[in-house]
Order: structure tokens, then C-alpha cells, then sequence
């Protein structure tokens, strides 16, 4: 029956091959390169929302001229069948989104899947922007991302039913649950668990601390039917990245002693209004270390603000920026091409399995 | 050459079987009769440390009972082919041990592995107490517990080299990394680089959140030469644990809400002396509940000292009794046979890799 339902979730993207790899909706860093790069290599590419809901718009825009421009022999002969779906995804945060923009977005440039997270009102606003993209564009799927067994009981007893549940684990990067959390050995198996197996219908993928193939075999091996990677595409050509933030994704290593959950970017950076319960993990650096020896938080603020206008030495150990990233940092070891990563994933985690099969 | 380092692992043991399944030397409930059960069906169990030092010897010597005692039917063949080391190893908190004592037992029943965990003076002491066990007992593997990269590094650096290194994850029950823990999918691959891949000759096994064939699939897949669970065998008939403490292990669901890391247990069973860095992850009770609403330390200890009169009903959600555990409680669902349990996590795993193999 997993089978059937694995093998049911890749096969709604033509394009897509086992293992099934999935780029994060990661805000602003994952744009139009970035998702049909992957896309175009066999997974499956999200776009971030953008700085404002309208963003989207003008990303699906660039995203659909790429696809029409590009020559055919570039672009894989499925990317043509899938009912002139877009082959990629596009995410929404919705407590800071707008769901008239978004369904607008989704009727005109129908990507094949919508990625919903951080609803303000919990399975409320999930099934109201359910309902509303579907009534907006039928075939896109859609894409809940979670990170407790909780919020997998709200949408077995929700309006809707989502495609697919995106099981977040703690080591992720970016916003997640922040005091809730569980690693995704564990709180994988138990949401699958939670949903009744394979009786639910629904595609589960797992993302949270995933960087290698290594991990991409172990998310499989816990019943996955996909793997998502947010922090491994930051260390991508094709993301929409500032070089200094991505150099420090590269060079950061230990993810377990640089990065935390803290609020302390958010506020440094203005970013205010995310609902309750969720925090963002990032990589340690000198604002974090100021705050922690006690200097006051204005003056971070200020330091903050000049540190802005450093360019790329804003970030690195002894920068002061915003660096959002997973604990799997320090798996990540140079910058690639998205398609190039996506590659490599599939053919370490198919060798991985192959070798545990032949010592069975 | 990673197969080679697996294969020379389990073949070390020569009744254990791949996937290579090792129950953790849980404190008092380890016992001799559930680490024999887990070595006799194929894997490998490990006894905990006693109440005070010396219980070590009274365990061993009623192990060495059980295995000469028993029909010579009852037990694998191999069980005698192994230099006459016990089939089962033992495990010490080096913090609270006494390495004099500990050298006496090793070499009185020479254990087939010794397990070091939480020395006061990181490296010093596991370099002392490997070179004394080794002494004692030249055959007796030396297995050491790590959460951290830097544990890890200073292994490398350190007077002596282990056999196998474990690697626990921040969702393992009982005492681990208090601060600086990280989830096993991530820790672990991060520490094997760390160590150089095989090169180190040092075998890896995971540990930390796995309590079903699909974590024991998933660590494999991590790289993993063994798997090691603790709180999956508190709910096996063979574990030296009370009644009431068991059931609440297979009541409890949602690891991520129903446990947490905190002293508080400790502090109200008295337990001190823990070195810095270390942390019991437990399922929260009501001890925990009054602790957070803010009822006093005194008056939670009275507390604490009338529940430990009231036999079983002392734990539960509304019990008040330390319940050390991991966040794979939700994974357990009822007490099994220590045999039982090994050979499903043996047969789950193995559908696993046989059926992602077959997917690909």
C-alpha cells in the first residue's frame, strides 16, 4: 500500500524520478531559477513568497517566461504533459499572505502544487485557502507543512484535505515550531503514524535536517515519499542569495552548537507579526553573541543597521545579519548547481540503498 | 569500505545478525535477564550501571548464571565461540564509577563490550578508563557515547581509540546533551565525517529516537553499523522497571509534548552530581505541571516523597515519579518480549530496505 502511495505522489509530476527531491518554499531566497532548476533535473522546485504578497506575481511571470523561452531541448518533454500545469510549486505563508492575491496567482499561472504554512488561525485558515485555490485552479495540489502530531489530527478533522503533508522535524531552518518541535526521526514516523498509515490518502514528505543523500535514504527509509531540502539549495548558484549569507552556510560547520532557535534576527531585522509557537533557526554570529554577554538591544539595533551596509561582510562569524539556516549546515560544503545537487542526492541515497539491500 | 566496517562490527558478535539491533545499558533497568534476551535473539544487549558501583558485579555474576545454567539448546551455538566473553556488555556512567571496580568486574567476567559514558573529565577520563578496561580484559570491546562533534574530534585527538563510537541523538531518553544536543538525522552524519568517514577504523552505531524498524531502517541509512534502543526495551517483560513506569512508557504519545529535558526529576529523586552538559529528557507528569504553575521546590519534593509510597499509581500523567524517557515514546504501544521486539525491528527494517530497493 506504501508503495501504491509513493510511487501515486511522484507520478503526479512527470517530469519527477525516485528518490522524489523537493526544494523548500524558502521566502525570497528560492525564486524562479532555483525551482525550475530542480524541477528541470527530476524534482520538484518551490518558489518562497516574496518581501510582499504581490511578489508572486511577478516570480510566476519570470518563472512561466523561463519555461517558454527556454529551447525545447533544454526543458524535459514532461514538463509539456502535465495539463499545462506549471512544474513548479509556489509556497504561501499565510499568516502574512493574502489569499485574494494568491488565488489570483494560482488562477493565471497554475503551478502544480500550492504550499501552505504558519496559518494565523490554524486549520480555520488552512481550509479557507484550501478551498479557494482549489476553487482557483483544480489540479494544483496542495501542500500543508506542519511540525506536530497536532496539527495532523486538525486536518484529519478539517473541511479539506490537503495532497500532501509536508512533516517538518526540529533541525529545519527558517521558521518552524518553536517549542514543540521534534527531530524528524521521531516525528516523522509518529505524524505518519497519527494519520493512520497509508488510509489517509495523503502524500507525506519529510524536511528538517536533510542535506546529503545520506539523509535523503533515512527520510525514505522512515516512510517518506519525498524529500525536502531548504538549507542545501541556499549553497545553490541559482539562489537568490547574498554571497556573504551563502559563504556562511558553506563555512559553518557543528549545526547542533551554531545554530538556535532564537527571535533575536526577527526583531533585529523588523520582521514582527509571525503567529505564536513559531521561531526561526539560523546560524550564530556576533549579534547573537553581543546579545547573549548582555548588550542592550537597542544598541544591537544600531550595530545591526550598520552592519547592513557592509555588504557581504555583514555575515560570517563576526558579521551581525540575519542567517537563517538549518542545523545541517554542517553537511554542506560548497556551492553547486541546483541541478547538480538534486543529482547527486538521488544517486547517494539509490547507492546507500542498494548497499543496505545487498547486506541483508 | 563502509560495508567492510559494518560487516567487521556485527561479525565481532558471532550470534548477533544484520540489521545489528543493541539495547542501550539503561541504569537499574538494564538488567542481566532483558540484556541476555536481546543477545539471544540476534542482537546485542548491554547491562546498566546499578544503584552504587558494585551492583555491576552482583548483575554479571547472575548473567554468567543465566548463560551457564541455561540448556545448552535454549542458547545460539555461537554464544560459546567468542574467546568465552560474556554475550552481553555492560555499560558505565564514568561520573558516578569507579574505575577500580569497573576493572575488576571487566576482567572477572570479561564482558564482550564495555560501554563509557559521562566522564567528569571528558577525554582524561575515557582515555583512563580505556586503558585500564583494556588492561583488565584485552578482548572486551570499548564502546563510548558522544552527543556532540567535539566529543568526537577529541576521540581523534585522544590517548586511545575505541572500537565503536555511539552517537546519541537529542530525542534519546534519559541523560544526554542537555544544550548542545542535535537530532540523530543530522548529528550523526555530521560526527561520521567528522571522524573521516571509515578511515578512523572505528565503528559507528546511532542512537536517540528509534523505536520501530522504520528509525533502525533510517539510521542504516544514515551510515549506521548498529542500531541502539533504550525506551523501546522499557516496554519489553524482561526490563528491571516497575509496572506503573512501564505502562505510562506505552501510554504516553506525542514525544514532542509529552517529554522534555529538565533536572527537576533529578533534583527530586535526589540524584546529583551530574557533570556540566548533561540532561535527562523524561515524560512530563504532574511534578512537572506544578513545577511550571509555580508551586515551590519543598512542597513538590513532600509531593514527590508521598508518591513514592504509592506504588504504580505514583506514575502516569497525574503521577508524580520520575519517568526518564525518550521522544519515541509515541512509537510504543505495548510490553513485548525483548526477543520479540529485536526480531520485528530486524523483519520491519529489512521490508523496508527490500522495498525501497525495489523502487528504485
Amino acid at each position: 500500500m506504501s508503495s501504491t502511495r509513493a510511487r501515486s505522489l511522484v507520478s503526479k509530476f512527470p517530469w519527477a524520478s525516485t528518490p522524489f527531491i523537493i526544494g523548500a518554499p524558502m521566502r525570497v531566497m528560492s525564486g524562479p531559477n532555483l525551482a525550475l532548476a530542480i524541477s528541470k533535473s527530476g524534482g520538484l522546485g518551490f518558489i518562497g513568497p516574496g518581501v510582499k504578497p504581490a511578489d508572486i506575481h511577478t516570480d510566476l511571470a519570470a518563472l512561466r517566461g523561463l519555461v517558454k523561452d527556454a529551447s525545447p531541448s533544454s526543458l524535459p518533454a514532461s514538463f509539456v504533459s502535465s495539463k499545462s500545469l506549471l512544474p513548479v510549486g509556489i509556497g504561501f505563508q499565510l499568516w502574512d499572505g493574502d489569499v485574494d492575491s494568491a488565488s489570483r496567482a494560482v488562477k493565471e499561472y497554475r503551478p502544480c502544487a500550492a504550499w501552505l504554512f504558519a496559518p494565523r488561525d490554524g486549520q480555520a485558515d488552512l481550509d479557507t485557502w484550501t478551498s479557494r485555490l482549489r476553487e482557483a485552479s483544480p489540479d494544483t495540489q496542495i501542500w500543508i507543512q506542519i511540525g506536530t502530531v497536532q496539527e495532523a489530527l486538525d486536518i484529519l478533522r478539517g473541511k479539506t484535505r490537503p495532497d500532501v503533508i509536508v512533516v517538518q522535524g526540529a533541525e529545519a531552518g527558517g521558521h518552524g515550531r518553536a517549542h514543540d518541535g521534534l527531530g524528524t526521526i521521531t516525528l516523522f514516523p509518529e505524524i505518519a503514524d497519527a494519520l493512520g498509515g497509508d488510509s489517509s490518502g495523503i502524500g507525506l514528505v519529510a524536511a528538517g535536517g536533510i542535506a546529503d543523500g545520506r539523509g535523503v535514504a533515512a527520510a525514505l527509509a522512515l516512510g517518506a515519499d519525498g524529500v525536502v531540502l531548504g538549507t542545501r539549495f541556499l549553497a545553490s548558484t541559482e539562489a537568490r542569495i547574498s554571497k556573504g549569507y551563502q559563504q556562511e552556510v558553506v563555512r559553518a560547520t557543528d549545526g547542533a552548537r551554531s545554530t538556535t532557535r532564537t527571535m533575536l534576527y526577527n526583531q533585529l531585522r523588523g520582521t514582527t507579526g509571525w503567529p505564536e509557537g513559531y521561531s526561526p533557526r539560523g546560524i550564530l554570529n556576533r549579534s547573537w553573541y553581543d546579545h547573549q554577554a548582555g548588550v542592550g538591544f537597542e544598541e544591537l539595533k544600531r550595530l545591526y543597521a550598520e552592519a547592513t551596509k557592509e555588504g557581504d561582510a555583514g555575515w560570517g562569524p563576526e558579521g551581525r545579519l540575519a542567517t537563517y539556516a538549518g542545523a545541517s549546515i554542517g553537511l554542506i560544503h560548497s556551492v553547486k548547481d541546483a541541478g547538480e545537487i538534486v543529482s547527486e542526492l538521488r544517486t547517494e541515497a539509490s547507492d546507500i540503498i542498494r548497499r543496505n539491500y545487498s547486506r541483508l
